[in-house]
């Protein structure tokens, strides 16, 4: 009973961010099936079906696919964080945010971060108290216009169609693979429920690391042209690593899929995948050749957003962050949850206000509306990262 | 319907290692209602209502709890590690596990340790991926005669009774206040649910923690009349420290109640709350004079025994740990995690075998029962710790 509901629960959660988030009424098909790697077929009761379709690509594809995967592999050792060094922190912390605009909202950050780590401050706070919790979507990398995880759906669908010859007489799947966004809406929250379904769960959790890997790895945004791994906000990932420069430790807290982010969490931003906090499907401890493997079950165990992000946080770190990021209203409880839970405090909201750069939206948006988030923001004082006005650079290949 | 087969799911468990723990058919009544500070008092849908119950003791008494509570602060001082510094590292990479017999088990704890860290080593781990997944009860601490958080429950329903009156006539509760667990046993699995829900839950996490720690500071174990703060066998908590020294990351991954755990996990054992793994209920975010807090539902969301305890590190740490170490057959699952899927791994049992110094049990014992893990250990080559060979002392009292 509780499974069904939580699957619709989120089937419409979902759904509604996806009907309203289509503001192109079209699904663009750059991010087309060449961009997929699609080493790993899924198969009920096999651990593993790995099958070579590349024959199902023409050669001047395969080279296409080789290429993005050198020149990936540099873009994401160019973002490499990992662990910092010593140096390397004492570096960031003689000159740091260099992409931000020396204003107040450069300093209020610098100003809080020397406050909690000078301990001769009131305001002193110790390293193991020292938690941030920071939202993905639209605050660290673009979300526009859609969720990067949608676009990782329907590349699936389109990957997979080779080798599931009957989808192709599915009105759904067909709608998909023409990037038929008004008539994949018909089909309400148990169509996209279907694709999430068939192109997340029922398989084992190496074979979707590896499945999201490969993607991130060569599939680009469908506006930019741009790897999904060059779409970071570089004032963001400066900011997260003067964070680690001073010892804070930094949670990413999204509605999107846990495993579809861990895999890259950790390339991208220098996050460990144990400070990933996301949704989470059911998963069931299967025995394959008398060996442990854990299966993803259909059924969604939580669903990451809202006031359960507060709860996630809770359960999961058991300490009330100092810093709160967000850019939306969906981000309002958690941070409020820092605002009146610690003292002292960071919290802060990206306004996205420049339509040149990068995109142009707040209350009217349909993806990361931010509405009562903003008024929020003044009333309580809560630092507000404009875009247009704080950045000196949105994104690195600037 | 989930969270009904839950809570039953969960009493059943909880039923049944009290049914058949309970090997001293009587509760002791050294930890009685003086061990346990009582500034707070569940009150439904008031946030916090502190009361002095002091009028309830005698003189004697409250000259009792006072001297308590600063013989414990020197304890909890005495074991508290928080974050080790390089020069603590060093000396304990100088002198490893003293408390430990110079034999092979010891041996083959710091040769496992000095190939993960040997970066000439193909078996070098890198710092990111050391990760131990470690039990508690019977494995840090001791569980016997019952499991400590069962104490803690019996010693609330003690300290609560005075504020209200109305349970005296229960007679679930007159059984408790006697202890006389033959007769709790004839209450079924609802019974000690009762008695979990009207302690653990339907207050703010807030209080929650407040309880815990002050009874942490207070209460005995009731065969030993030490702290139960001292009752952690040494020979592991050098073991800990160890790793933590070789930048191994340990997660505490129990089957008893998260926040029971977190309030000590830091000044115990100097493990931070994030790194703590255990049994949750339900939260649920509610506000009061419009702040956020955090509501303790009775429904259980998650009971971390078994293939659980698997599941739970995937979906929270992301990793699959390299070292893991338990002493039941409930941690198999676990064990056999980290054994068939990472290498290089240790792979560890505490055997309970001295009768002297602690306790004497394995295969037929009713808490803590190690059947075929032991089976299994000596198929795999797992280590075995065991406790009158392998340890020098157990606890550090001694």
């Amino acid at each position: 009973m509780l499974n069904k509901s939580l699957i619709v629960r989120l089937n419409i959660i979902l759904f509604v961010f996806f009907l309203i988030s289509c503001e192109n009424n079209e699904i663009t098909n750059k991010a087309d099936n060449k961009s997929v790697s699609d080493t790993i077929k899924l198969e009920k009761d096999t651990l593993v079906v790995a099958k070579d379709t590349t024959e199902h690509k023409t050669d001047i594809d395969r080279v296409e696919i080789q290429q993005n995967i050198i020149e990936t592999k540099i873009v994401v050792e160019q973002v490499q964080t990992k662990l910092i060094t010593q140096e390397e922190k004492d570096e960031i912390n003689e000159n740091p945010l260099s992409s931000w605009n020396d204003n107040e909202t450069k300093q209020r950050i610098i100003d809080f971060v020397n406050t909690i780590t000078d301990k001769n401050s009131k305001s002193y706070v110790k390293p193991e108290n020292r938690i941030a919790s920071v939202d993905i979507d639209g605050t660290l990398w673009a979300e526009k216009p859609l969720y990067f995880q949608l676009y990782f759906v329907f590349d699936r669908i389109k990957a997979m169609v080779p080798d599931h010859p009957k989808w192709k007489r599915d009105k759904l799947i067909q709608a998909v693979l023409k990037g038929d966004v008004d008539k994949i809406r018909t089909y309400g929250p148990q169509g996209l429920a279907k694709l999430m379904t068939i192109t997340q769960s029922e398989m084992y959790t190496d074979e979707f690391e590896n499945t999201v890997l490969d993607w991130i790895k060569i599939a680009k945004h469908p506006e930019t042209n741009r790897y999904y791994t060059e779409m970071i906000y570089q004032p963001m990932l400066e900011l997260i690593n003067y964070f680690k420069a001073n010892e804070i430790k930094v949670y990413l807290v999204s509605e999107g899929g846990i495993d579809f982010i861990r895999p890259w969490s950790e390339i991208v931003f220098g996050i460990p995948k144990e400070q990933v906090i996301g949704s989470r499907q059911k998963l069931e401890l299967q025995f394959v050749d008398n060996k442990p493997v854990l299966f993803k079950n259909p059924k969604v165990e939580y669903v990451n957003s809202g006031k359960n992000k507060v709860i996630s946080i809770y359960q999961i770190i058991g300490k009330v962050p100092i810093i709160s990021i967000g850019n939306s209203d969906d981000d309002i409880s958690m941070l409020e949850w820092t605002y009146y839970r610690s003292t002292p405090h960071l919290v802060a909201i990206v306004h996205h206000t420049d339509d040149d750069r990068e995109y142009y939206y707040d209350k009217d948006s349909k993806i990361g509306k931010l509405n009562e988030g903003l008024i929020l923001a003044k009333e309580n004082n809560w630092l507000i990262f404009d875009v247009k006005n704080d950045w000196k650079k949105v994104f690195s290949f600037e």
